[in-house]
């Protein structure tokens, strides 16, 4: 059991990077089902569990002052389950469209356990709260949640899933029932708790109302209500109305009458829309249900009527909402010709009764895995076909504009990292003080004057030293370190712009590395490099590919604890579905195989706890490979276009454990980048980051020690050198 | 939809090469679980699928000889098809026990449709027959089948899955009823089809009977009754004692009261048995019923109190199979102290009886992925755990002692394969007549001649130039060719020893191969070796890294369509599960991860349809590794050792295209070859193929080409030499 347990925490581990938002419940179903059953002894240790088993709640410890007084929520919390009538109330950290970044808003289980980290899994009973975090919120969980709140370790040996612990504490209470707000789960995580605790006679029971909602009245932040602006089409690359009728050939396709569309990331990209409801997002709180029998498809969002009319706040779009999406005023399509889309009020409940009115004149419908409880239960069993959106499979695809601006984003935004960077190096070496903190900001700075940028994609990743070794590190003040000619600086981040989604990250060493960690550097590269230069059949999936990236590593014992590839968005999220590059002993469900078009990162990387972290992302473009030396016969193969134009760290580069194969791959990249960055109106306007750019793209070539020649029987020692330093 | 169908055939493809019998009704479940429905044209146009669209049957066609006359046949089953209330009937071809090999006795599929090949499923209708087989049988199935069958090639275009055939050809009948004998289908399978069916209110319902078999009342072969003996525990490593009390524990882990083992080489392994019932598999028709509650162990075989009390027939062994079990001559326990195995008749009612009867008196049963349909559904839902049996997981995880006999036996296989290489070497440069049946015929008498040898572990595939490209290519007299210098020439075979199961395939050229076929012989080699020298995670699935041997074919546009490695038993299946290497889109249930000590075949091969073959397979045994450079905290990595010992064709090799890991790979290998079968004795006894041997296992280094070194802005070209040679 021991063993099938870890298996468990692998694959949470190597998916954290693309699949935060969802991956606890996941977790937990995939934990209980290596398990038949939990033992009689077993359910009273984890019923003992408690509050004071943590280091600073016993009587006597220092109450960290950062710590959250729960108390009253919990009894506001405890008494509206009495009202409703159950035992257990499980808070997820997740919206209704189960966004990776949910709005402040929508932080539900933050306000009640306190801890104010991403991941997290909060459960109330009765008598006892206890929340799920994972390695990276420990310490801080420690410090945020008060001592109502036992800390669940996630990964730690003998700390239950959330299931386990439900099926322990409820023992002994009648009829059990655990409660849930139905809009705040997903199906597929809803299914999971329901079959494994209708085992032990507990019920899954749906609340009418989101219970911590309800208790929560002072000092909630507003619903998100951002304006909503028309993507041109010099952006998106095909009209909204072309792709509604590519949605309605693929419905065809899959003999389904109607499809609820819930990713915030599906709607904008649909309806060639975007917003600012959720931070590093373009997103809008919506739901969209096409109706292929009817010929009907309904908008929902905030303030309808309001928005149609707003005149457009992005200097890019001349149309108004209403005028873009074909509609009256009023949000109807009465009178108007052509393709429109109908507009109503976003409201959890109206969606709800209308998906079930659809249900009714439907055969089938579509939802995604990912669709909140409360609406795939709106349709009934025989009805629903659960399965990746063809939104979700198009929106992947990259149609040849979002190519294109892909392309030319991440052009933009290398300009902008690359003249921060030599910035950054001169003012390390001459010691004037740069801090994790403050070398984001100046990123951040650079990237927004970038041609239609629009913030950032993600928060910067800024990490000296052994801060690089936390693999989700976020800088802040109290955390911040300087940055030094005797440390490595790790340096993750990504911007949003009309036409593209970033995301690029290097590591640095502006003074002397060790042996271990250019040797470390170097295999984190060769993996990277491998995977960027190979090609595949079609039809793989990321998968099956993953472990061409972490050889390098594994060849001398180290690995890293994550994913290789997450997919990403044209102006929508960074980490997009359904794709991935990613060992996964379970495969999910959703997962799809590589194909034409689609972008991926490539970022393995190395962590050494307390000393440093490494990693090396590029964002490369899956595409058919036409022109390999021999055709085996009705055979597709495909391969990468790395799009990404930022140099290496050739401080860090130990160049003889390259093949020649490498070597001549980071030769043509860098040749690359220079030619695409280093033109003469970026050196008559960045003369320092030219030079910068110049001394990192040099050409690296070999020879040969001439006394290996002279006794063929000895092995070649083959040394690097740059050929242009001789 | 074609795109998945491709997926579903893909996977067929790549999965061939070890799962050959349960193979087509997998990928008819896994085809039909991509589509949601038929349309009513398409069920029109499969309805009408006709004998007639195959070229031989319309009228006025030359009917081949080979063909097989089957109307009476039919005609019989029919009418007990109706005597049955049925409207169709499946017919696949495994036994009881999903044997890859069935004995003769158990060849229904090939008695019903005239197919003799391994390959087939018959389905028939009152009015219809029809035959599903792949790509290696097309053409032998168009040359065997009467025009009393639908040809179904598996992988064209529009070819219908059982499922839908069954689906589209029963529609318009009351209460349509699909029939099977369920102890010749596996568990899986039914319930796919069940399911499916049942979509189309289409019955699926087991026989009492099994009506191809009692219609096969002339000519049918005797059911198998070979001779059991016991493997001696200096062979098997551990008393079947001992692994029964390992059963226990691991059950006590599962919570099951009983276990139900079915597979013919788990219950061999289980009580350190072997027999001769099935080709090239020392199996004996059995089950084993392992009850813990009452410590009662079960063994079901064929003329069970002759067996108990005959004297053993294999040289080695010493005791007498009631002596071995420590059971009573009439196969009873009562009064035996210490351990004892029940021995009762092998009926196959009668075990279902007390399948029945364990399950009454149990909370939990198990029984295998492949247990067949009768006896998995004698235990009531709620009580069956279905998963890989700790038969099966211990078998795979060889003892010391089995690796070391896996060792010396491979030690023993090469010095009769190398041998045999040597004069046929000889012979085919000195003109002699050899073939490809002859050559076979000749090996075949070298591995006999060795200790412990118990004949061979498959059909040799002994494959001259195109036939080389024919994956599961059978030698015999109607496609026999001359092996000479101008041809390539691919021999994958393998022995059956007492302390081992051999397998290894090399591939020849005895004059002078062309450029490509050196390139695509020396990728395949990387491929084999690249994989043969990884070093991986502990907890991996073969599937995470079989693209490892695929990606030197790959990456100049060339690839292979089976899997990369099977798992291989200690003189038991050259095709063992539950592991595998294989690519998998669609991963099966019995999939298990690598683990120490678990033997695989490293077979990557590339073919060249109507041209050539190559193909390259070692056995390795996975093995922890412990002494990588570096140590990352609490992991455990994984490598491989190579047991076979049998050099590569310096002739087919481009050494240039070799990187320098590769190379010394090969190298190091070749010296351990040397040192292992080169002994003194060794040359006295074969000087011929001593020198053989020493000739192929030179040492190989590069020297670096001089005009290279003067000029290093080019890239380097390395030429290897071989330097004994210089």
């Amino acid at each position: 059991m021991r063993r099938a347990f870890l298996f468990g925490i692998f694959v949470l581990e190597v998916t954290f990077l693309f699949t935060e938002g969802v991956q606890i419940l996941q977790d937990d179903a995939h934990h209980y089902r290596t398990k038949r059953s939990i033992s009689p002894s077993r359910r009273t240790e984890i019923r003992n569990m408690s509050p004071n088993d943590r280091p600073s709640c016993p009587p006597g410890q220092t109450v960290p002052p950062t710590r959250v007084n729960t108390t009253v929520r919990l009894e506001d919390l405890r008494r509206e389950m009495t009202n409703n009538g159950i035992h257990a109330y499980i808070i997820p950290s997740e919206d209704a469209h189960q966004s990776e970044y949910p709005s402040d808003y929508d932080l539900r289980r933050e306000f009640i356990s306190g801890l104010s980290g991403s991941y997290g899994l909060a459960v109330v009973t009765s008598t006892q709260a206890a929340l799920w975090t994972d390695g990276r919120y420990f310490l801080q969980a420690e410090d945020e949640l008060d001592c109502n709140w036992i800390l669940m370790k996630m990964g730690e040996t003998d700390v239950p899933s959330s299931t386990e612990w439900l099926i322990s504490v409820l023992a002994g209470i009648t009829n059990p029932k655990v409660g849930a707000y139905p809009f705040l789960i997903n199906s597929g995580s809803w299914l999971s708790y329901e079959k494994a605790l209708s085992k032990e006679n507990i019920i899954m029971t749906g609340t009418n109302e989101d219970l911590v909602g309800k208790i929560w009245t002072t000092g909630r932040p507003q619903e998100p209500d951002s304006p909503i602006n028309a993507l041109p089409l010099k952006f998106a690359g095909r009209s909204w109305q072309d792709k509604l009728a590519d949605m309605y050939k693929a419905m065809t396709e899959k003999e389904v009458d109607a499809m609820v569309v819930t990713g915030l990331d599906e709607t904008a990209w649909l309806l060639n829309l975007r917003g600012d409801d959720i931070a590093y997002n373009p997103f809008f709180l919506s739901y969209i249900i096409v109706e292929k029998k009817t010929n009907i498809t309904t908008l929902y969002i905030r303030n309808a009527t309001s928005k149609l009319t707003q005149n457009p706040t992005d200097t890019e779009t001349t149309q108004k909402l209403h005028e873009h999406l074909n509609t009256r005023e009023d949000g109807n399509c009465t009178g108007r010709t052509g393709a429109c889309v109908k507009v109503m009020e976003y409201q959890q409940n109206e969606v709800k009764n209308q998906v079930q009115s659809v249900a009714g004149n439907s055969e089938m419908v579509l939802v995604s895995f990912s669709c909140n409880y409360a609406l795939f239960s709106s349709i009934p069993e025989q009805k629903r076909l659960r399965e990746n959106t063809p939104v979700a499979l198009a929106k992947a695809k990259k149609n040849e504009m979002e190519r294109n601006g892909m392309r030319a984003s991440h052009k933009r935004d290398a300009e902008a990292l690359i003249t921060f960077m030599a910035e950054l190096e001169r003012k390390v070496k001459q010691n004037v003080e740069m801090t994790e903190v403050s070398a984001a900001l100046d990123l951040k700075k650079y990237r927004m004057e970038k041609l239609y940028n629009r913030g950032l994609s993600f928060p910067s990743i800024s990490a000296v030293g052994s801060n690089g070794a936390i693999i989700h590190y976020k800088p802040s003040n109290l955390t911040d370190r300087r940055i030094t000619t005797s440390e490595m600086y790790l340096l993750d981040s990504g911007g949003q712009y009309l036409d593209g989604t970033t995301d690029v990250t290097r590591t640095f060493h502006f003074g002397t590395p060790t042996d271990y960690q250019k040797e470390c550097y170097t295999r984190v590269l060769m993996g990277h490099v491998d995977l960027a230069m190979m090609k595949f059949l079609a039809g793989l999936y990321g998968r099956e590919i993953d472990a061409i990236a972490r050889r390098p590593l594994w060849e001398v014992g180290l690995q890293y604890r994550h994913g290789t590839g997450h997919g990403i968005g044209m102006f929508l999220s960074v980490h997009e579905g359904p794709g991935r590059i990613s060992l996964s002993h379970a495969p999910f469900d959703s997962d799809s195989p590589l194909d034409d078009g689609q972008f991926f990162s490539d970022e393995p990387g190395y962590y050494e706890d307390g000393q440093f972290g490494i990693r090396l992302e590029n964002i490369v473009m899956v595409k058919e490979e036409l022109d390999l030396k021999y055709k085996f016969p009705n055979t597709t193969f495909l391969g990468f276009e790395t799009v990404t134009l930022v140099p290496y760290e050739p401080n860090l580069i130990k160049y003889e454990l390259l093949s020649q194969a490498q070597m001549d791959w980071i030769n043509k990249y860098h040749e690359k980048v220079m030619e695409n960055i280093g033109t003469t109106e970026f050196q008559n306007r960045n003369p320092e980051a030219y030079r910068w750019l110049e001394s990192r793209t040099r050409k690296i070539t070999r020879t040969v020690n001439f006394s290996a020649v002279m006794s063929p029987s000895v092995l070649l020692i083959l040394v690097a050198i740059i050929s242009q330093g001789l």
